[in-house]
């Protein structure tokens, strides 16, 4: 593993907002800007045949990380990569579908199952690591590198459940009815995690996010037991640089969000601002969180949407972002002005 | 239309917990009691070929509607229909497709197309009125029958995304880029509902519940503009019988919930219980919870924890239920455990 010197970067904004210091505007960066919105994106991807395909071709991943940086201007680049890559990495493969999302041909039933994971480290995933480098490389300091992994949960529940799922119910009948064995699993699935951000670290990643895409699914005190605890942990182990914790729908724990030991916590579009402040404390930097949807309205109704959101956050401790990832179909130049609103807003 | 003879009830303690009076136990009604979780249920659907015709099948929605009242001792029945007649009603026919869902061959697109919707009366579901007419007779006064309704914005999505989706985002689209077409759209859906929901009363519900599933998809403002108001109206035009409003996912509406001209809202599982209380107030009745998948767990577990739920609510104003609508491979025997639970416990 190569560890990176630290470079000074040119736009540090995102970084110093997520420790809580003053940054001379909001920095902006948008869940899954890179992706189906840049017909760049699409054309590359078409060059490797797939989504997986890409991911696992370190030049081309690293390319489409940074199209978003040329192409839209935000202030950071986000590895491309996939959650699922850590459950592949433990020994259970999947495939992505076209329309229908990931599928893992065996999905984990009982003790021996879990007998049979491996704990994750990041030479198991050494095209990621290659794909952080060439990035961070070819970045050459210009904008931070965020690397990423799925909350433990949320990779449970692909592990068990088998593919993608409106209620998820096989993996919350699992958690019901084999405690312990969940506990087990996230266990493994958390090592795994640890390593793995650990090594994107030394590869390049100048902060880190955990998305948690399936934590609304959860009762307040299953989430509690089966998901918080084990983020708790990997916030823990993670030092080397800030981390962010997207728990979608999990407004519920917002409270307990803000005792975390990370920097940053992303807020969906159902989350009120101010109500989220309040719950989570001043001491997180808050990231999101506007309604996907709106980038299908006109740059007027863009404009004024925008501006109200980055005044109820205020100037400090706000990443702004969506409050979800970008929708394939919505149009790259709304997108674009969306960026350019947020970097040319000052607060009056 | 017949106006049914209120008939004195032997079973009336749903109703009397919907209007904030003591009662000797907690009532017991569960989401979706009447399908696929009873094998009862499923032979009734295969004499007919499919849910949908089951739904248009006057004698046979009446038998399976009354299902769950004897087989699992429930203390309501609810009718058994689909949140997607009024669309048909108003001139958007569906289909159910088997592991699909539903699917609507025409979509709203523009104002021509909702020109030529037709504001439903209950005439154009006489077979839902015969239905209910039908149960009514046939319960002889055990317990209360239930009317329902999909909420406006819920009704909405479908009619313009024309299937189930995981982001609604056609639908949400067109509020975003058609807010007045959107208005006039919900206005005839609202309209629709009121004749709707006062032919069912008429034909014999006790109590109805509106139904809004994808009320989680909006944003806290879009919900007040473009689901709440016209949930408003529809509780202030429904004088004759109690309301229940279910807003599945909508936890920043509570506050606005409590104020609703409605008696009993119902919550989902990831809503709090003691919070849910605080933000709606000692005026309301309050329906739920449990998790679904709970009812995957062995006896103990669902035996505590619905204990523990009974203690949170304390014993009145709540109705027990799900957070959601039965799964169907939950298996009838916890179903039915879950029920009996409920039904003999006593606050200590």
């Amino acid at each position: 593993m190569i560890t990176f010197a630290r470079m000074q970067l040119q736009n540090d904004l995102l970084l110093r907002a997520a420790r809580g210091e003053k940054t001379e505007r909001t920095p902006v960066w948008l869940m899954r800007q890179a992706g189906r919105v840049l017909p760049e994106y699409r054309a590359v991807r078409e060059q490797v045949g797939g989504f997986k395909q890409l991911v696992e071709t370190p030049e081309l991943a690293a390319e489409v990380t940074i199209q978003p940086v040329d192409i839209l201007g935000v202030d950071a680049a986000i590895i491309f990569s996939d959650i699922l890559v850590i459950p592949e990495a433990m020994g259970l493969s999947y495939e992505v579908v076209e329309a229908k999302g990931p599928t893992f041909e065996q999905t984990i039933r009982n003790g021996a199952d879990i007998d049979r994971l491996k704990i994750a480290s990041p030479e198991d995933l050494q095209y990621v690591m290659d794909a952080l480098q060439i990035t961070k490389k070819n970045l050459a300091g210009r904008v931070p590198l965020i690397g990423f992994a799925g909350a433990p949960w949320t990779i449970l529940a692909y592990m068990v459940e088998g593919r993608g799922s409106k209620t998820f119910s096989v993996s919350k009948k699992f958690l019901y009815t084999e405690p312990a064995l969940s506990h087990r699993l996230l266990e493994k699935i958390t090592l795994s995690t640890i390593n793995y951000l650990k090594g994107q670290i030394s590869s390049g990643a100048d902060i880190v996010q955990l998305f948690d895409s399936w934590a609304g699914l959860l009762s307040p005190e299953q989430y509690e037991e089966f998901s918080l605890r084990y983020i708790r942990r990997i916030c823990e182990a993670i030092t080397e640089v800030p981390v962010v914790v997207f728990a979608k729908g999990a407004f519920f724990a917002r409270e307990a969000m803000g005792k975390l030991p990370c920097e940053v916590i992303g807020l969906d579009w159902n989350m009120e601002i101010e109500l989220s402040r309040e719950l989570i404390g001043n001491k997180k930097t808050l990231q999101g969180n506007m309604d996907p949807c709106l980038l299908y309205a006109d740059h007027e109704t863009i404009r004024t949407e925008t501006h109200r959101m980055l005044k109820r956050f205020g100037p400090h401790r706000h990443i702004a972002n969506l409050g979800h990832g970008l929708y394939p179909d919505i149009e790259k130049e709304k997108v674009k002005f969306y960026v350019d609103t947020i970097k040319s807003y000052r607060a009056v």
